[in-house]
């Protein structure tokens, strides 16, 4: 049989990491899977008759760019089998899947724009589906954690999900771990936080990208998706967006980060309010299944609870189904970074692989 | 193609809880798999042309009695492929695994026997493994609990485990976090909450089957092994049993039950040095990667650490890697019952057969 052809779109933080991982990724089948296509920004290699290439020389390649309907026709034409990795958070790429999907082409990603935009993308995904075009994305939340595959897995086994609830962005775990501890140490103001965190590489380069909520709004709309919600979009349920109104107007990130200070009375009390109920407060996702529910924002929790427990940059993810009703399911971890997030590729790159090997 | 054809050992509770799973598989492939052969201690039910069988009917069925060797000759003889999902914990079924896998028979199964008795039969059951049979066993660790899919995937992608540790069993899980939880509250002495654990239906009917240890040290030699380590069985370590000294010779459990009393003082005192120390004390099993060192047994542990605020019977699983240095990938939840050990049963049949379809 044919081996596996493997076509790489995005060689940055994760690309790059995937790339190392492949190189050594432990296959219980003989055929070792071929790379015949990568990309990288505005260059491409490949070449006509299908060989493999060496995907870390894409810089120095002459090779000419084909537009997405150009690579799902070559794509198309391959001698074998063919898993499109998809490394970006590219908005196009991912609107062509149904596309590759039809040619018979599988698709393994991080891209969380494929699973949270509208609904239809979704079931166009889902529904061009063959037994020979696969759809992996245990990435598209909380990279390398099993999130996606144990939802997955608990649905099609017929368990009853009831709510899922967690802090999905380790941004914002970070921020409210180190602004709101447990033990009520709290170490300086909700804008000094914001900074260090910023300063630290723990944010976007603009913060208000992780502040205005829709990373993990995106997020909640796949797990929502996944346990059966039909969810029009991030957009279509109340996100609560820690951009004070009066600064979203604010034209550069750097006038944001000057008036936050302005506005960490209102962070200071919603801690205080937590306080004096013997609780803290944490920025939480959740997809309330049994209520049809789904929401994001500033909560306030129990002391001794898994979310307020949590440290570091970690996410969680909390699983409450009929079968894990006495206590749920619970995962946890670093849920952001480029060797995790490729892990969670790599893994289900095995998992097309062993499938259409 | 001709359907996946299953055959089920072991209708007890995990049995029969997968049989209800099974009616209502949602799988992606079309075809379903078709039941061809049960059995439940000395009934059994198959007929000669390989027909679908109804196996809540093996009661009063009177197909002659097929020995394992029988057996796998009937199977190796099924017009499509066959999995054989074993619900049993029965060391004469495990030892059969390479018989079958040779006859290109998948192998699903929880029973922790197959992965935790000597290194020959680990080796014949996984190099035994061709492409067409399969072995799947996530529920032979932790029950429904994605851990032996998570620690084959972090292996798998490259990830190097340092270190893997956890409270592994749901009974001693809730007998420490009652005896010693966190507060300090402590709920009685401990052979009071062994009773009461007993009463409950927490522990084995004998209660020693739970306190000796060695249900954790299977499951400990499992992952040892899938994390690289040569382990030659689970009496190969130290393991510490909680049945004190003078009680190993008690020919009963009620004999057992009636002098535990007397070494109520022994755990105390563990208790206290723990407390002293600003810990707790945890039934702890850890497998140390990198020093090459797997024990089972009492610990200290610190009271804001992930194992210490465990509760109800609840298991976690904590993975140290390279990946995740900064903090470990944990699973937590029930690990032990009917419902979630069929569950890791079902989820690991729909990846097998959606790899044989």
């Amino acid at each position: 049989m044919a081996p596996v052809c493997i076509a790489i779109i995005g060689l940055g933080g994760v690309g790059k990491a995937f790339l190392n991982q492949l190189a050594t990724l432990k296959l219980q089948t003989t055929s070792r899977p071929v790379v015949i296509f990568a990309s990288r920004s505005s260059k491409q290699i490949y070449t006509k008759n299908y060989d493999s290439v060496d995907a870390t020389t894409v810089d120095s390649s002459s090779s000419p760019l084909l537009s997405l309907s150009d690579l799902t026709t070559y794509l198309g034409g391959a001698p074998g089998k063919v898993i499109l990795v998809d490394n970006t958070s590219n908005q196009d790429v991912a609107n062509a899947y149904p596309s590759f999907l039809r040619k018979g082409i599988s698709v393994v990603t991080p891209n969380k724009k494929a699973f949270s935009s509208n609904m239809q993308l979704w079931d166009d995904i889902f529904n061009s589906t063959s037994p020979s075009a696969l759809v992996y994305h245990e990435s598209s939340v909380g990279a390398g954690l099993p999130v996606i595959s144990t939802l997955k897995d608990l649905v099609a086994t017929g368990d009853q999900i009831t709510k899922v609830q967690g802090v999905f962005s380790g941004t914002m775990s970070f921020l409210f771990n180190t602004f709101a501890p447990v033990d009520g140490s709290g170490k300086g103001k909700w804008s000094e936080i914001v900074s260090q965190a910023k300063d630290a590489g723990y944010t976007e380069p603009d913060p208000r990208d992780d502040l205005n909520g829709m990373d993990v709004a995106r997020k909640c709309t796949i797990l929502a998706r996944l346990a059966g919600l039909k969810v029009a979009g991030p957009d279509s349920f109340p996100v609560q967006s820690l951009i004070p109104k009066q600064l979203e107007s604010a034209s550069s990130a750097a006038e944001f980060m000057d008036k936050l200070p302005q506005f960490d009375g209102d962070m200071e009390s919603y801690k205080d309010n937590a306080a004096k109920a013997g609780k803290v407060v944490r920025f939480v996702a959740s997809v309330d299944v049994a209520a049809n529910e789904v929401k994001v924002g500033l909560e306030m929790v129990e002391k001794d609870s898994p979310i307020a427990a949590l440290k570091g940059s970690d996410n969680i993810f909390v699983f409450h189904t009929k079968r894990y009703s006495s206590s749920p399911l619970v995962v946890q971890g670093s849920g952001a970074g480029g060797e995790v997030t490729a892990m969670g590729v790599s893994a289900d790159l095995i998992k097309a692989i062993e499938r259409l090997s």
